[in-house]
């Protein structure tokens, strides 16, 4: 794992929490994305090399509503950015992590992703991400 | 708020979670310190310039064993470093943000420590700090 590369917050109402964020962390939010795959609308924010993603449920019954409803809003995920997604998941495999999905999809901010299980981990969803180049 | 510093995260037992967050980020804990005014016991981790701060309670009655009885193991805070807690406090209480303390006090990692009320920030829990630096 290369580094931190974001942390993903849920939220009920992007209108209301991107001024919040944006005086909490004294920056502006430099992009909004709608993730339609995921039903996850998006706002990044940056400090130094680390981005804050605030998710917001496009979908009464997407996987961020479906969060809040049991958990409220807070940090949902911590997300890893690894050089070769592949080769990180066959070595977290073989340590006996359970990911929800082993097979590498489309996420926001042109990455690849992979969920690991949050209960081998201590209750932190963990994500691994890896950078779309054109080749 | 110059950058994220730490993700502060509670768990059960250190003995257990050291182990599997060497092997998660791939990297060893290079630091465990007692902080007997929190009644907690941590463990440090290093990815590039951001910590993972692993937090035990070391009291039954300790925030962090409330903490995990309400909500479970999981991130507890984030934290940011800032260069001045005091301009910092007094630049976001007239944004309108309630401190749960806003007296520093010493936290673990030599630093001055205060916490943000998480319902105003959408239910994460944010800290900052100031590295003390001996005159």
């Amino acid at each position: 794992m290369i580094k931190l590369e974001h942390i993903g917050i849920a939220v009920n109402n992007l209108e209301v929490s991107i001024p919040m964020f944006e005086k909490l962390l004294n920056t502006g939010c430099y992009k909004t994305e709608l993730v339609e795959s995921e039903n996850v609308r998006t706002a990044f924010f940056q400090k130094r090399d680390i981005k804050i993603e605030l998710l917001e449920s496009s979908h009464p019954e997407g996987v961020i509503a479906k969060y809040i409803e049991k958990k409220g809003e807070g940090i949902h995920h911590l997300a890893f950015e690894v050089e070769n997604i592949e080769i990180e998941i066959r070595r977290l495999e073989k340590d006996g992590f359970v990911f929800v999905n082993n097979v590498p999809k489309k996420g926001a901010d042109n990455k690849l992703i992979c969920f690991l299980h949050p209960k081998e981990t201590n209750g932190v969803l963990i994500e691994i991400c890896q950078e779309i180049t054109s080749k």
